[in-house]
C-alpha cells in the first residue's frame, strides 16, 4: 500500500499499456536430494519492484526463485527453483515484455551434476566441481527484439568499475547496484541504489525497498521513454 | 494446540520436571558473503518436537539455524547460522539438560574457509573443497555426563541400516529415522518415522509434523523412564 500510494505520488500510471517482466529471488542449486547451493536473497527487492511496476499501471510477470515471502498481486506467478529452471522461464517470455528487470540472485556456479541419492559423509574432505550457469541478463539482452533491459550487481568492490562493465560486456540498457555484505543490501529491509545506463547515472539513497522500488521504477520508465524517443 | 492437545491427551506431563535440549533446522556454510552451502530442512519437524516437549512439561531449549518459522514459546531460544555456530551452542548447553533430540539438518561438509570478498564469475569451472565439520550429535553423546540422546536420520535408501549403523557409531539412545527424496518430509507437513534404539523398534506412521512430534516425546519418555528404572 505504501508503495502504491508513493508511486502514484510520483508519476500515475508512467508504466500504463506496457508489460514488465521481473525476475526475484535466489535460485537453488541441487548437490544431492536434500543438499543445495543458494545464495542470501531474500526476495524483497523484486518483489518490491513487482508491486511498483504493477502500481504504475504495468502489466507485470514475476518469475520467483524460493523465497518466504507471499507472491503479490500480478498478471502471471512464476515459481521456480533452479538457475536453469529460471533461464527457460525468463527466455520463454523476455521477448513478449517490453522491459525486464532482472532482480534475481541467480547462482553463477552450480554443480555440474546432481547425485541421485545422498552423498553418504565418508571421506574427510569433499571436492565439489561447479560449472558456470547459463547467464540469463545477456540472453535476454541478445535476443534480435530484446525487452529495455535491466540488470541488477551486488559487490563488495569497485561498484561503478564492475556496474560499467557489466552494462557494457552484457550490453544492457541499465544496471542498479548496491553494496552487499556486513548487513547491507541482502536480507535486509532497506537499501540504497547507484543505477548507471549508457551516459548517465542516477543515486538512490538509503530508503526502505518498497519507496527504493517505486523511485527505480520511475527512473526506468523515464529512461524508457528517453529511449523510445530517440 | 493441536499439539498441545494430543500431546496432554496421551500422556499429560509425561516430561515434567525434565529439561530438553533441541536442535533444528538447516546450517547455511558461507562460501563468500553472499554464497552459501545448505539443506532442504524446514524446521518444521524440530519446531514441532520443541513444542509437544514443552506440552509434556518440559524446560525447552531450542537452538536453531536459519528457518522461515517464529519462535515457539520455549524456555531459551538460540538462533544460530552455521555448523560450527550450532556446535558452539548446543556443546554449551547439553551437559545441563536430561534429554538432546538433534533434529537439525546439520551440514556435513563446510567450505574449508569462506571467502572475505564476492567471488567474481570469471572461470568457467570452479572447484570448491569441503571439509567434513564435527558431529553434534556423537560430540554430545561423548559426554562424561551425557543426556539421553536422540538422532534423527534422514536416507534416500536402507533407512534401517543406516540408522542402526548411526545408534551403534555414534553411542545414541535412540535413532528417528525417515525417508527423504521426491518429496518425502523435507520442507513437507506430513512426514512418518521409524524409531529404533537399542533392542526394540518403532513405526510412527504418517501424520502432520505436529501430530508425530507429540508421538515421538510420548515414546521418548517412555524410553527415558525405562532406561533410568535399569
Amino acid at each position: 500500500a505504501v508503495v502504491e500510494a508513493l508511486a502514484g505520488l510520483f508519476r500515475p500510471g508512467c508504466l500504463a499499456g506496457l508489460s514488465v517482466l521481473v525476475s526475484a529471488g535466489p535460485t537453488r542449486e541441487a548437490i544431492d536430494p536434500v543438499r543445495f547451493l543458494s545464495n542470501r536473497s531474500s526476495g524483497k527487492m523484486g518483489y518490491a519492484v513487482a508491486r511498483a511496476a504493477a502500481a504504475a499501471g504495468a502489466r507485470v510477470t514475476l518469475v520467483s526463485g524460493p523465497t518466504a515471502l507471499s507472491p503479490p498481486a500480478v498478471a502471471e506467478f512464476v515459481a521456480v527453483e533452479s538457475a536453469a529452471d529460471m533461464y527457460q522461464a525468463v527466455m520463454a517470455r523476455a521477448a513478449s515484455h517490453d522491459i525486464y528487470i532482472g532482480t534475481a540472485a541467480v547462482a553463477d556456479y552450480a554443480p555440474e551434476y546432481a547425485a541421485a541419492g545422498k552423498i553418504k559423509k565418508t571421506a574427510g574432505e569433499l571436492t565439489l566441481t561447479l560449472r558456470k550457469t547459463r547467464d540469463i541478463l545477456a540472453a535476454v539482452a541478445a535476443l534480435p527484439d530484446k525487452p529495455y533491459t535491466v540488470g541488477f550487481a551486488a559487490e563488495t568492490d569497485d561498484l561503478e568499475g564492475y556496474a560499467r562493465a557489466k552494462l557494457a560486456a552484457k550490453n544492457l540498457d541499465m544496471v542498479a547496484a548496491n553494496w552487499v555484505g556486513e548487513g547491507k543490501a541482502f536480507e535486509q529491509d532497506d537499501n540504497a541504489l547507484e543505477v548507471f545506463w549508457p551516459g548517465g547515472r542516477r543515486t538512490l539513497p538509503t530508503a526502505s525497498k518498497a519507496v527504493l522500488a517505486g523511485r527505480l521504477i520511475d527512473l526506468i520508465a523515464e529512461r524508457y521513454g528517453a529511449r523510445a524517443a530517440v
